[in-house]
């Protein structure tokens, strides 16, 4: 007998990546899903490629529940509370959306308005013990999508001393599913394709996030909307602050990491490679004019940015060994 | 101790799926990956979404496959049977390449010229009877990606006498991988994006193959190029020689295929369902105007195209179930 | 002192590209552009790409069109009559949605449904006697993309007892363009992009436009998204009923005209290579296998498919040659 | 009688796209057009967008353009000055390589390696009193196509005080088309589309190129390829050294200028509004968390980037209108 899975949201890109990689787990038994204008339909008729995964959809409701040991909760932002106060305390819940991320409740009036939630246990367990935070844990916060590539590139710098905090400067660029499935003009295939625009530039909600993660002080942050459908890759400089080779505090950092993967000199990260896994793939180097460090990163963002990481959580919450249901290798070309 | 499994050939698109399929196969063990140019590079070099792997490409000789129990072959067309003869008859084999697929030497010659290397078990499970066949063989002849997605909705409509065999017309388009690796300028991103063009048009060698399997009389066959890294769209289109609901056919003669899903009604098959896993999606209708029977079929090409329904045959020889280490379900959007 | 031109419907993407053209043609004053929800929108907020045309999108009504010489119609199918009979006489109008384009008026209802509002001279130049027909009338009815695109390949092949009218099936893809500007879901990015498609299978409205116009007596015709902005490609096949080389009678046939190329023997169109033109590219051959007629053409479903065929009409109703302001190449890659 | 014209290199993306700006120029006749290894082939065979243009590619040699009045050179890097020092002084030259572009022949043997042939006017005419310095000139340099997109950003903002040139970051994506038209593994389209990779990075050839013509000091420049064929957006990121708003900046700057149009505010640049044409758009804004200054530059990598800046620049060396021959509009959708 299995775990009793349930997936809060299951009609958006996220919820869907949810579904697929529940299928797959051994030990995670995806037993309802619910949304909210699509309850009624089968799942195959909202998510064509689940086409035979025979389930309907329910509506969100804390009764839909009432018999899981495991809720994903793949709401809008701000919706997440109102459900989650409703199921009991042993069920074990996370998150993906971003209403417990953040443990500074004026960053997130600030960024995201209306009341703060709360705060839960940051979902990402690449960062110095917080795997076993999270195996701890009942209540765990999911990254934000840009908020996971960005952090996985910067925070062992900036431990390590190697990187200024002082002035970081990303820009990352997305596929659109990380926009999400509401139908609107400027995401429509034919204004994306062929184009590349920034977007809420200057004033992304990830970035009190990100500093929250990895310390740094000052962090200009522009997002790209990109002409396909998954994956972030994330350009992260910094200032150097010693004649560090980058790339080995990187690859220092995520030895034992199964998802994290410094690349070999010389090659640098294609969203491509990630696409449909779990894994991240990250390359540093020292620029020949500023000497500002460059740390590049590659994700999927409705993976590690998503739904791979919130069943990494889960796994780690459960005991499993954290590759439990999930992809080190990505789907390409 | 599991089976151990050689792929010869793993430089290109089919065997860089192959090799991804194999390093999440539960039985099977990826021992040994050879190449022609690029032997001597880690996996991950040349196909980045492998990065970690931990395999060495060799040589493409019989000596890398010594100590093997089965074989797939990902080579140019022609290439195989100089291989395939110097392996013992123990060991196992699939044909990624064309080399063995045709009973008819006139046909091999007409569409590929050269000599034509034999005729092998045709490893498309679905067909009545095959299933059956291919678990009792030690040599099978994969078959083609636009021959398998224009098969499937084709061959139970004629064996069902719903189609008429005598006046087939078939488009088909297909993404770019298909058409391989090797740097061509026609290939280029910057030809391919935003561009559709037909190839080939008139006398594509998968014509036999399909007449071969389906009992197809006169076939009119188009393949065109489209826009995107994988998946093939095949409008197969034929008389009605009856009243019935072709839609229905189709559904009856895979109720019991894990892989093939015949929609229901109203939904039309889209490739980003399939791509990454093996299945095929099928739907049928009767024109208005006309009363040609239109079938659609999507697929992976190198899922059920290539490398997923290698590994489906291979699971029937090996006597696993047919799905092990396979998808049912595509990464989606 | 030019003419004085307006355009109804001006927010979609036919609208958009017509405005686009209109602000380019040396002999057309572009000087009221109108719209439904986007009124009082300046047009570069509405099309970014028209940034610094100084217009302002007014609301489509008759007196916005007071004192112009020509109007184009933009508007969604069954909106044109309502507007055209309240403009006087004096004005020339090119209508390119659907509305005026059936003679038979059953078609209309049985494709469109709703009342035919008439029939207006068919705006397609290439048909023989069209382009003087063009030239006397003062109401132009604008081809449809699909089927311009179609009947290009067709009409004359079926003219010169080439192809047989009794058996034609067409397989035509187009770009996301072609189904406008409406946010609907199965239209976002995320949704299209790397993926394929058909829709309305068996049983597109173009089909009674195409037959009128080729003399056609069974057409199959399936239409296929495909993920690019824009272009069309159709797959035109027919049995053959004569040995003729298609191409020649192709070649024949548009030997004068700017616009239709048909291309040399071996080389097949290509839809980037009209893309913003207003050219159409042509090839034909005979199926080895089935002796099918094989006819491919590649037009811009803006371009010849919209507006521009719209502004080449215009230019003959205007007397004015007909390739002014229209391009003959398009931007490629 | 118009102005004689050659291109040497035209079977590239550039050079095709001279071309096709050429053949609607309405004072430059294109008398002759040269390449490498397809010398001999009818441009219509190489670039098949431009069938119809009845010109067949000669070999580049100086005899080639003895009769000519002006010359475009898109031939690789290194290879102009060999054939610019054959061409009689009268022969005005406009060189779209990179040959004669930097000042500093220490920066250039740092960044492309061999001997540096020299310095030329360079070619961007929105910079303050360069217009002029190029009417007076017969020999112009035309600027890299990330250093333009980057520099109408940046040089104002800098020139006015506003941007700190101390510690400038930039990260810019680019289509395929800017690597060129070479048939390479990592150009293909299954190697491009869906993803997103940096290149080159740290260490781009236009860092020198940008530094000189913006006075920036210290820039971290970070390429990025992108899946489409045309455009570059570049996020231009630096430290306020005023509370002045950069948008304004850049307005007055460019208020003269017909190409380069800053956004109304609230709007961001999309590379496929200016896809096709001669156009630059611009915005700028503070970022909230870091008060960096960020400018946002989109342009169409063969138009302003290379082609269309070529013939603006040899419009003003003929005393041509400066727009005469290009498009302020791009094509979008």
């Amino acid at each position: 007998m299995g775990i009793r899975v349930g997936v809060a949201g299951a009609s958006g890109y996220a919820g869907g990546e949810l579904l697929r990689l529940l299928a797959g787990h051994p030990e995670f038994d995806l037993v309802t899903a619910t949304a909210h204008s699509q309850a009624g339909s089968p799942v195959g008729a909202v998510h064509p490629h689940l086409t035979g995964l025979g389930l309907t959809l329910g509506s969100t409701t804390a009764d839909a529940f009432e018999d899981v040991d495991l809720v994903f909760l793949a709401l809008p932002h701000g919706q997440s509370a109102a459900l989650a106060t409703q199921l009991p305390e042993t069920v074990k819940i996370v998150d993906i959306g971003a209403d417990f991320r953040l443990a500074d409740g004026d960053a997130w009036q600030r960024y995201y308005g209306g009341e703060h939630a709360g705060t839960w246990t940051y979902g990402l367990p690449e960062l110095p013990g917080q795997r076993e935070r999270i195996a701890a844990s009942t209540r765990v916060a999911n990254t934000g999508c840009y908020a996971v590539t960005t952090i996985l590139a910067l925070a062992p710098l900036i431990a390590a001393g190697v990187a200024d905090p002082e002035d970081v400067v990303v820009v990352a660029s997305s596929g659109t599913s990380g926009a999400g499935r509401a139908a609107k003009t400027h995401l429509l295939a034919s204004e994306v394709m062929g184009s590349l625009s920034t977007y809420k530039t200057g004033r992304h909600q990830h970035v009190p996030e990100i500093k929250q993660a990895t310390g740094a002080k000052s962090l200009s942050f522009t997002p790209v909307l990109a002409p396909m459908p998954r994956g972030i890759l994330a350009t992260v400089t910094a200032k150097a602050l010693t004649g560090d080779d980058p790339r080995e505090t990187l690859a220092e950092a995520y030895a034992n990491d199964p998802f994290v993967h410094v690349l070999e000199t010389g090659r640098w990260p294609q969203t491509a490679s990630v696409s449909g896994s779990n894994s991240v793939h990250l390359q540093a180097t020292v620029d020949v004019d500023s000497g500002r460090i460059i740390a590049v990163s590659a994700s999927d963002n409705l993976g590690k940015g998503a739904a791979g990481q919130a069943v990494q959580n889960a796994n780690l919450m459960f005991g499993l060994p954290e590759t439990t249901g999930l992809q080190i290798y990505g789907v390409a070309p």
